[in-house]
């Protein structure tokens, strides 16, 4: 199972190498949209209902041509201050944020004060909460409760989270063609008492 | 209770004859201004956490001038496939679409189908799915139970929902200062088992 995404990655090589016109991209690791093609498997197979936010931005303004669609002109992108995703799975409420990252560490800078906050807030509230990790060049993802992100955040002098600490703390996603990151398996195992993922 | 919001937009009316510069706007009748200050007031107190989510945009052009934000020049609306607002409250999931009507009825053009099939989902998965409605004309707000505006929806034939129908399916939402719309108290009424909204 550990070695599991490794292979998947030479397989993805390989075939970058014999077609490059292949598009391989669904198959590389884009963290986002495999997030979203799980998510979408997710609703469309009836197991939950979660949505990555929009973007947020703040619009300027708008051009209207005739017979046709409103134009947006001018806009500019805002900090969000939430996390990007979240839904419902078996009733309850679940709320993450997605990030990638091409070094053996999770900077913290890839994460803002208000989400640290916002996460802070969901367990308050009684929701999961969690972060999702990828590791590009290890083609590794995991699952992190996201109390353990907020008290290493809050460490006086500590800027990130090595690797070997979340794959000690975290949970490996398992990746496979449909859904392609099975996160919800390991909501179930650790949040709500080790039932299997109803299919 | 039920003369209060009627009462209230004397009030507006009075003060907008005695001095027309003073900023009446906050407390006239804007539906998604007075659900942002309300969900702030309970992001704020502790009693929630539930936000509007972003309209949804495709973005198609954007400049990087120097040594200044990011500037999108081209970019449209998307048709939004959830409702606007969710999140959690009392380790609920919450789940809702806001509208204003200036008409003596709610059109069905107001909702789309993706926004009906999202809140049908929601209610299949456990959450509290449910549709506000602002009379704009009125001064008042309805909280309606998702249920029933997918019922209505799906009766051949049926264009609209009268407001006679949702004064007596729904249930007026309390007007305040501070928070402005207290929906949250109709939620603890008849969701949560009567449970006084705890402050």
């Amino acid at each position: 199972m550990v070695n599991y995404p490794n292979m998947k990655k030479t397989t993805i090589r390989q075939t970058k190498l014999i077609d490059g016109k292949l598009n391989t991209r669904h198959r590389g690791m884009n963290l986002e949209e495999d997030l979203n093609l799980t998510n979408k498997y997710y609703l469309a197979n009836g197991i939950a209902n979660i949505h990555k936010k929009p973007t947020p931005i703040q619009i300027v303004k708008v051009d209207y041509p005739k017979r046709s669609a409103a134009r947006i002109v001018e806009a500019y992108f805002k900090t969000p201050s939430t996390t990007d995703y979240n839904g419902i799975y078996k009733g309850k409420y679940l709320d993450f944020e997605a990030k990638e990252t091409k070094k053996l560490n999770f900077p913290f800078t890839n994460i803002s004060v208000h989400q640290i906050e916002h996460l802070k807030s969901i367990i308050n509230h009684h929701g999961i909460a969690f972060v999702i990790i990828a590791f590009t060049h290890l083609n590794e993802v995991y699952l992190i409760d996201a109390s353990y992100i907020i008290e290493a955040y809050n460490q006086t002098g500590q800027k990130s989270i090595s690797y070997q600490s979340i794959k000690e703390k975290g949970h490996l996603i398992e990746q496979g063609f449909n859904p392609r990151l099975n996160y919800l398996k390991i909501i179930d195992q650790y949040y709500l008492g080790g039932h299997e993922n109803d299919k």
